[in-house]
Parts: C-alpha cells; structure tokens; sequence
C-alpha cells in the first residue's frame, strides 16, 4: 500500500451508487473530502483544534481522474501525499484504493486554503498546523509524483476517421 | 442568466452542508453530476435512451473551481456548455448559479466518455444522440469560453516573506 498517509476509510453505501450500478463521479469528490477531514485531524484541524484557533481549510480547486469502477460493498481508502505548500496553501494528492489493494481506482489533486473562520478569509496556517504540515511535507519529498498531478483537461487530437 | 442548458435544479439539503455551515466540497461534485444526468436526458440518453441504445456516459475526468460559498436552503441550478466533442467524446462546462442570479459559484469542466454497457467499453454516440450533441455544440460555439476552462493546478509563484 502507498507509502502516503491514510486519512479515510469507509465502505460503498447504496446512496453513492448510481444507475450504472457503481460509484456515482461526484460521490468519489465526497469520498476525498472526507480524505482531506482526516488529513486535517492529523494536522491539527479537527472540530477542538478549529474551535482552539478559528482557522480550517477551504479547498479552492479541484482535479479527478475516474481510473476504475468501484461497486457497493467495497472497502475503500484514501491516501493523501503533501505535494507541496506555503504559508496558507496546501497542494495534496489524494489516491483513492480498495483496501488491500495497491490499484489506484481514481486520483484527485487539490489546493487546500487555510482560512481565518472570522471573515471567512485567507490567513496563513497557525504555527502548530504550519509546522504538521512542513513535517509530513518532508516526509512526503521523496515519493513519486503521481501522473496525474498538474493536468489539464482536453480532446485527445483529431485522428482521420 | 446564462444562455448554456439549464439541466439541474434543487435546493441544498441538510446533508450536504458541512461544518463550516456551507455546501461540502464534494457535494458540488455531486451537483454537478445530476447536471451531467440532465445533459443525458436531453440527449437521448435517459433511463429509456440507455435502455434502448445500451449505451451511457462516463465521467473520465474533472476539474472544478470552487468560487462562493453556497448556503444550506439555497435554491442552486447546474447551466450546462458544450465545449467540443468527438465521436465518442464530450467536453462540457458546469456553472453552479443560485437560481436568479448571475455569479457563477463554482465551475466545472469535464470530459464525458460515451460507453457500451456490455463491457463497459468505449463506443462511438449512437447516431441519434451523436445528433444531439452536434446540435448542442453548434448553438454553444459563439458562447464565451469561461476562464476556468484548462486550468492546471498549481501554487503561486513564491513572494519574499
């Protein structure tokens, strides 16, 4: 399993599931947003560390891939990489697994903003946040970047026919 | 209010409202999905369409900007731009309005794969729907190309302090 850090888990409920009988796109966005939520327990912004400061996290932007089909049931995982930052961004990559398996069934990257709850407006992590952050930073350097950070969305180039 | 495809509609429910008291980011995900469900319905591919043709869409990939804050209550719609599309392609635009209001509070650009359920494999729009969607993209040409469309995600160059 990635070396990255696990930051939720859950199994497939019948509400994400859609027509086509898996995963609904959009619900795997929810999958990741609870992601980020473990990611910011870990970093000292769960509900008493919010309250403890005023500061949470807002995401400003968004990119997913759909790489697999996820069916109801399955026990899936996120894994979150710092891929880089500064005083109130924090840039992640989020990899979406089945328990177990090293597969990345879909991958999102994101810019994350560190916010004064008082506005809501932009302010730089408190030094406890800035200083988890910096060190899983560290810890995250030396892993690979996935494929799928820095995309952009387009029409593969016309072919004939 | 925008002159793209009205496809969804709904007010922001309860569930959907994170500890922040505003819509999660996921769930503009999820919104923008059931844009995408009533993109399918006005191109022939409805719970009958898919019943018929064997066909439906997949979301490939997607990129979302999140803009404004969305309340609990409010009443949200999902305008729909065809930006370009290919024989088994289609790359849409999702703004996010509260109904009567021209602010766009998040974007989303996607990139649609049409799919032959028997696999599921990627398969060229049935000819009707193929109709449709040519239809779409030539009313949409003329339309202004949001600048949300073909972004990549990154953080800001570095300033001094």
């Amino acid at each position: 399993m990635p070396e990255t850090l696990l930051t939720f888990e859950t199994p497939v409920i019948r509400d994400w599931v859609d027509f086509n009988g898996h995963l609904r796109d959009g619900f795997y966005m929810v999958l990741f947003s609870y992601g980020v939520d473990g990611l910011m327990d870990q970093i000292g912004l769960d509900a008493a560390g919010r309250q403890a400061t005023g500061h949470s996290i807002f995401t400003l932007e968004a990119h997913v891939n759909f790489l697999h089909e996820v069916k109801l049931g399955a026990q899936v995982q996120v894994y979150c990489q710092v891929l880089g930052h500064d005083a109130k961004r924090l840039h992640v990559g989020l990899a979406l697994h089945i328990k177990g398996n090293d597969t990345v069934m879909a991958y999102s990257e994101q810019m994350l903003l560190s916010v004064a709850m008082d506005g809501p407006r932009a302010s730089p992590f408190v030094p406890n946040v800035a200083a988890r952050v910096q060190m899983l930073a560290t810890a995250h350097r030396s892993l690979p970047r996935p494929a799928y950070v820095g995309r952009v969305i387009s029409l593969p180039a016309a072919k004939t026919a």
